[in-house]
């Protein structure tokens, strides 16, 4: 029996939401939220909630079946298993939703020295990376520095058309086929895309790729329980069926439609109020955990890209978008703290803390005078202090903050943090009455980009390009 | 002859200011700055010059001094040489401004996989670690995965009393001492601290370990030209004379009063502008480059501490401060963009432009038909285009942003831009008229941290403490 199958090890496992810092009653009621701010959304939260339940039946929110496709699981688990003893490097050719998801899963249940250990001790499996740039530094440092012969290129992106992973392709295809021969090197690229002709996925039929599938009405941010996060996770060596049961977990906790009851509502709900009746525009996540900074790197993705539009359902122009930032505690502490705790009153904190962490390191007795406030002490420990402390301090400020409370960092706790994270969007878009599955702001300068390289019906675009460099410019200091 | 003392080459390779995007004429009225508003600060503009001029001469702004301090660099330079044979492994124990300008350094001049590479191609050095976290799964990685008798520990702590930094290196010092004996520990740790009696600076003295001097009136995050950020750099193998020698000649460049001409001041106006007439209170700073993001990550503590106050000088309650932001093009632009372009008016963004990014990755000609245009291109002018594409969408859409652009990234280069955001940060200090070189409020967070860790003194803070545990929360869904 696994683990996630003992209901005793889950319920000790489940995540918890406190929102006590964000209310009225405990930060006073300049920048608080009372409980009848709250009750007021249950109507309008009800309403959302019905159209989410909608929208999940004719399946056009693809990512709340993703933790039911424990088959599709059992089938990556068997590739990457295979593949885990054969090769030395395994990277992932992707950006944005194609990346953050893979790498979110990697720094926070794999070893924080991955790639420098010995194979033996990362467990037999390969080094991971992620290009998810083209500096042509980076690209090239590791490309040099990696036995073609021993490495698969994973290829991950939705509509085999992003610009920056189709530029990757083409160098590590060609780098391939010039090192390995042509047939050689088509077992060393594994597609990830959706199952449509897209040009990728024609050119991975012709050649004999190995395809991994992204489900139908599953978005780049909304992918990560889908294999073009798993499929990685898998060969990084994580338990991806404890993962998806963590998800599943939470997505049966966030069926209620009590908001009071039902944390990525409440957090949803909280988040609209703080941005849209307190001026909170800013949230930050901070995690007093290394290894749950990359998550909150993929919550800025999936927030800003969700939340931020210009026009509502109806075409209302809006302007929406709380702007998300990642910090880390106790780090940033030393950076950020400063201007959290005395800039002006427009940010909200939800702090992700970990009750165990899983390993101590014992300052010990020999501290001499100076330091005697911290013989006994373990690191571990001091860490959850500071973030006790950071808390207090912020509350005492009448800074509004939150936290979700990790019992400890597995498979299991990170499928249901970012479960609700996901549900958390969707459902805070309903609120906004935004379209939370869309981006059409980045369309603009990806037509830029089209006309400067070249492309054939965006002439026009290069024009304006070459005009703008040609202009007088009076605003240089050089 | 070094390079940097050829005028033709130090001409080629200075640093321009582009802040065409942030003017009215170009990107409307409504969010744009014009010359007027500009001009009309040149008053206050002089007042905030002749007093740092003041400043200066009294050495109150010690960090200016710091390029013309060659001969500590040449004893650093000495002492790393040295040491850069003996070690396999050189770890930097040390937090927020003790840290992030040897990240910076270190992750804009070395090799991007520098840990990854062997010795040889390391350049013979050792391989980098920054310990600025005391997560204790990442402390015990690195402590578990590395030869005690091959490493060195540089300690960074100005006051000798950071708990994080203390206690690391207690932790690291008992490691030490039980693998080595007393004798030899002592050779494998290196203090970076102030010339004062501090508890550090006395069990240094007593054991015998190198000390090296932060100098009198600079702070930690002014400090990356002392041997805080210095001597980490040259160990890295970093060439530090040209780094002083780009630092330098930036504060030659930002002698002038005249604000059209000085591009610090000018980058200050624009911002204090935008932010206190303009309502864009968050501040991205978005390289395209992977090498300069430790360079955004760096200057968002020196923005957001030095920046964010609840008082002005005179005492009064003002709560100033905008947010600085991180954030990385390509890979941001699947990320942040959505919300730069679509979501509400109130960023600005500060481009790092990078015209020669020193090594091509050609994708060749055989893209085959749907990738034709990608077809004789090479990564690196793809990011320059995708970072002109993300200029010229934003303007279009009257989203304020500016350019710094470097002919290249090298150590003259990246000591002029540093240089360039230190005196930036101060000059808008003195236009916001508050203290840009305190933190008073990250004392209510450590007052909470002695209290919890039983030191004397601090009793009622462990009792308050104790006493929000204890208490009854409703406002928790679990």
């Amino acid at each position: 029996m696994d683990r996630w199958q003992n209901p005793d090890w889950v319920k000790q496992m489940a995540l918890r939401l406190d929102f006590s810092r964000m209310m009225a009653d405990v930060i006073g009621p300049e920048h608080g939220i009372t409980r009848a701010e709250i009750n007021e959304l249950i109507s309008r939260a009800g309403v959302v909630a019905a159209d989410i339940a909608k929208r999940r039946q004719t399946n056009e929110l693809g990512f709340y079946r993703l933790p039911y496709d424990v088959l599709t699981a059992g089938n990556l688990v068997q590739i990457a298993t295979a593949l885990r003893e054969k090769c030395g490097a395994f990277i992932v050719l992707g950006i944005g939703g194609s990346a953050l998801g893979g790498i979110a899963l990697f720094r926070s249940l794999c070893h924080p020295l991955h790639n420098l250990l010995t194979r033996e001790k990362r467990g037999g499996g390969p080094r991971i990376f992620f290009l998810d740039n083209i500096d042509p530094l980076t690209c090239r440092a590791l490309l040099d520095n990696i036995d073609p012969a021993k490495t698969i290129f994973n290829v991950v992106t939705k509509s085999g058309t992003t610009t920056e992973t189709i530029s990757q392709f083409l160098i590590c295809r060609r780098m391939l086929t010039a090192k390995l021969g042509k047939k050689a090197a088509k077992d060393h690229i594994i597609v990830t895309t959706e199952n449509q002709p897209n040009p990728l996925r024609r050119i991975a039929e012709k050649e004999g790729y190995v395809i991994l599938d992204i489900p139908e009405n599953v978005g780049g941010r909304f992918s990560v329980f889908s294999p073009a996060g798993l499929f990685p996770a898998a060969v990084a060596g994580i338990n991806i069926e404890e993962l998806l049961a963590g998800a599943w977990y939470m997505e049966q906790r966030c069926r209620t439609g009590d908001i009071w009851q039902n944390p990525a509502y409440m957090a949803g709900v909280l988040h609209y109020l703080a941005d849209t009746s307190k001026g909170l525009n800013i949230a930050v996540m901070m995690p007093y955990s290394d290894a749950l900074y990359q998550v909150a790197i993929w919550f800025r993705q999936l927030w800003a890209e969700s939340l931020g539009k210009a026009a509502d359902i109806s075409g209302n122009p809006v302007h929406y978008g709380q702007t998300p930032i990642a910090a880390l505690g106790t780090t940033d502490q030393h950076s950020q703290l400063q201007l959290y705790m005395e800039g002006p009153y427009n940010k909200m904190i939800t702090f992700l803390l970990v009750e165990n962490h899983g390993a101590g390191l014992a300052i010990g007795q020999e501290t001499g005078n100076d330091y005697r406030y911290l013989a006994g002490h373990d690191l571990g420990e001091i860490l959850n202090i500071e973030g006790r402390s950071t808390q207090l301090a912020l509350t005492a400020a009448g800074r509004s903050n939150m936290s979700i409370i990790l019992p400890e960092v597995n498979p299991f706790t990170i499928g249901q943090l970012l479960f609700l994270l996901e549900v958390q969007t969707v459902f805070t878009g309903g609120l906004y009455n935004i379209n939370p599955m869309d981006q059409p702001g980045v369309q603009a300068s990806k037509d830029y980009i089209y006309g400067m390289l070249g492309r054939k019906g965006f002439e026009p675009k290069a024009e304006d390009a070459a005009a703008w460099q040609q202009r007088k410019n009076p605003y240089v200091i050089s």
